[in-house]
């Protein structure tokens, strides 16, 4: 009885989303575009990620911001560097359609995260290498593909930017190539934001925003499309993001490293001093025990709460893939979490070990945190729990390094640099009228595929600068597969992926009027 | 009242040391000495400093033991070469007395530890240069001094190994001139052991005694030179030091680092468990919380404690020279502190922090630790105890990465690597007849400069090698400055301490009988 009724159901899903499909040419005209084009598209982001992108090296930068100006005016748009001196530039863009009442901005991030080439073990950074699959999947190196051979979707492509965040250049690219070829007509007014600094913490986004306000003031909707998709490898859109917000600690021993047998056991020693602070930042599941660190986190809406428990449970599959039998706070799922702040160390350095490790007592060590926000966390409230923790576990709080006058008044020393491109979550709700159509036309043009939608993503982007600070409605729609390697060695892309992402450009680019 | 007995007593023992000196011919001769040829042991020093000796770089060890060879044969020693394949050699020599009917053996190691030039403000390792006092007390670059200008026994001289431990080489290879010169005879068969391997824990010393046991088997005492002197700058002895061993830990995440957006506050932090696995090891005044740490500590004698009670208390001007306004355990004095086994973090790696952070979850994070230990502690035992406490904490323990398999049956993975090169702790009773005469005679050298008698140095030799092993009496006759940065960058030796170890080495060589 009961599998006939969950039959009955299915089967009307799928006819539904057949019937769709047939109503929508777009959904054909994308298919037969990745059909007929795939090869054009690999070649075309293969060439994108051999640019090096660092944000860092802004000479680099640049030659790929001249790049996207050519070839989105190969393709009608008006193009234009929106400048900001001594950053690098916002690559801004125009196509505008006649008789359309609704501006749509796709923004995507064009720079790419520091590499350490001897790290990667597929390639060379900006080196773009095709793989039959993911390496930890036993994938091996393979040719590129001549015209007419098949493309498998699993393959991979490495090197940095693949999927964080050029893959969507490409796909854009690529829709706009397969919509204008079929002659279907754009439904909005599009214009693209291009970040050349998201993975520095677009510093200048706010100035932009302001010095070039006329170009932002009629925006209806803001596409973000970055991040990685559901470890589902479903489809999925997200209506926020957390926010972010850092800092280095670092505790103070005496003034030199010292002889750890003539030393050891009488000397404090730093490192186990920033182990004992740290373990009384966060319990054994993973809750963080800083006073307040929860208090001020907006509570999901009761549609989003349902959103949330529709989409599926990923916990064990991705604990099998990443080789842990646990997650922090077992209670709570992978999606629930990411609705929470968290507190995470970045990283610690104290001494040496190896063959580098001497026999000292370290005088000092250093942590890096990242702390990532929800709506409601204010970052620098958040930075002031944390120091008023710190106190409370008997340290003096510095600026910079102990003066000798500060370590005759304190036992317990403690610098605290605090990171200045830290800003709030963003969130829009997901029954904003702007943001309906873009779901509804993705979901045709997927046919009997079913899309998630989740209200807010882990990572973390500058989208408060949207939500809050121009209060304008945003979503977020991704299209690199979750297991790419982003910020680490041998970022990769899915090339199925990069397929999907032309669907779901599509869909931005032929979404139906708001109703 | 009471200040006349004291009075009368301090009067005493300056008459009872006065009159000592003026019976004592060797007195005059080494201070004569050095106000004639403290140029030449300048020089002298210089010049063998400047000859590389990290461990590691045979080569250069071995232009170290040749040029001891040539330096002790024109004093007419017997010298050689003690070959272990693939080892540093052991420069043994012999300088026999006739008639005498003791024979003393005199260590020292002739090999230094690694150095990182960048981190060198002084000058470059191997490029010895003389400051006016130590670089932390405003010491300033000088010229060398030329024949005829006064030497500040204050004056620093920088180089890798100017203390640790090529200076008692030179002390003794001017206390070899001045007896000779003087015509003192010498009272013993003396006998040397240049250690070629000390820095990397001496791994062929044992199979060194084994293979030429007939060069070891008459040695009534060893003196070893090595080690700072107590920090209250006054001459000191030691009958024993403190053993090590020691291990690193490794705790895994992931198996690969995970973006922080997306993983943080869900995927195990190894820093984080790491820093509460450190935690549970070590209490916020230092006393180590591993079960069982202090249990098989010997206790000292009730000399040993009297002795002990004797020495000024330098914890005080120790940490104010430190820039501490606390150390470990409070309730307990520095000497106290060395007395007991230590637990001491070296250093700790995990991710990256600085301009080299990434907004990731570390896969791993490591940490190197040393034990010390005291006499009754055995190594592997000691080690055993963390093992234990470990997996007190739920961790599974491996001896390597861990595969797939292990990640499915334990969500809490420790590697632990133990050091091979550990070692138990050594310990001579100061009562010892062979060591009497030896301490007396250093006091009648050093005239009403009173002479500290300290039952165990804090830091490690493999004496056990002698007092265990071989069954012999051992002391220790350090010379270097306690703030000679052992170990570190910019390591260094004052001046005075240099002529100190002429007066030490000089009571080694004319020591009366034993009684």
């Amino acid at each position: 009885m009961r599998t006939t009724c969950l039959l009955a159901l299915l089967l009307s899903v799928v006819l539904t989303n057949a019937a769709r499909a047939q109503e929508s040419p777009v959904a054909h005209v994308v298919d037969s575009y990745i059909e007929t084009s795939g090869h054009e598209m690999l070649r075309s982001l293969r060439e994108l990620v051999a640019m090096p992108n660092v944000s860092e090296n802004q000479e680099d930068v640049r030659v790929n911001a001249d790049f996207l100006v050519d070839q989105f005016e190969a393709r009608g748009a008006r193009m234009e560097l929106l400048e900001i001196p001594g950053a690098n530039p916002t690559v801004y863009g125009e196509l505008l359609t006649p008789g359309a009442d609704r501006t749509l901005m796709i923004y995507i991030h064009y720079d790419g995260q520091p590499v350490d080439p001897a790290r990667w073990r597929a390639t060379e950074p900006f080196v773009p290498a095709l793989f039959s699959d993911a390496l930890e999947n036993g994938g091996a190196l393979i040719d590129w593909p001549e015209d007419g051979d098949e493309i498998d979707p699993g393959w991979r492509m490495y090197a940095r930017s693949t999927s964080d965040d050029k893959a969507p250049i490409v796909a854009l690219l690529a829709a706009l190539d397969a919509i204008n070829e079929a002659g279907i007509p754009l439904t909005s007014n599009i214009k693209f934001f291009f970040d050349g600094e998201e993975e520095i913490g677009s510093p200048n986004m706010r100035k932009t925003l302001d010095l070039y306000v006329d170009k932002f003031e009629d925006v209806d909707l803001w596409l973000f499309c970055d991040g990685p998709l559901h470890q589902s490898r479903k489809p999925c859109v997200y209506f926020g993001v957390r926010g972010i917000t850092g800092f280095e600690l670092t505790v103070y021993g005496a003034t030199r490293n010292l002889h750890s047998g003539h030393y050891g056991n009488w000397a404090p020693n730093p490192g186990m001093r920033l182990a004992q602070l740290l373990a009384s930042m966060k319990d054994g599941s993973g809750n963080v025990m800083i006073e307040g660190f929860y208090d001020t986190v907006t509570p999901l809406s009761e549609s989003e709460v349902a959103e949330l428990a529709a989409v599926p449970q990923i916990d064990e599959s991705l604990r099998e893939e990443l080789g842990l039998l646990e997650s922090e706070a077992p209670e709570q799922n992978y999606l629930q979490r990411m609705q929470l702040p968290s507190l995470n160390i970045k990283g610690i350095r104290c001494g040496a070990v190896g063959s580098r490790a001497r026999n000292i007592v370290p005088n000092e060590a250093t942590v890096a945190i990242d702390i990532r926000l929800v709506k409601g966390n204010v970052p620098r409230d958040m930075i002031q729990l944390v120091r008023d923790h710190i106190r409370s576990q008997g340290y003096t709080i510095l600026d910079d390094e102990p003066t000798m006058q500060e370590r005759r008044e304190s036992g317990k020393l403690i610098r605290m640099q605090t990171s200045a491109t830290g800003y709030p979550a963003a969130r829009t709700a997901m029954d904003n009228p702007q943001v309906e159509p873009v779901v509804e036309q993705l979901q045709i043009i997927l046919g009997d595929e079913e899309l998630l939608k989740i209200p807010g993503l882990g990572g973390s982007l500058p989208l408060y600068l949207i939500s809050d600070y121009l209060q304008q409605p945003l979503m977020i729609v991704p299209l690199a597969n979750h297991d790419n390697n982003q910020h680490s060695p041998d970022e990769n892309l899915r090339i199925g992926n990069l397929f999907y992402g032309v669907k779901a450009m599509a869909a931005i680019l032929t979404a139906p009027p708001v109703e």
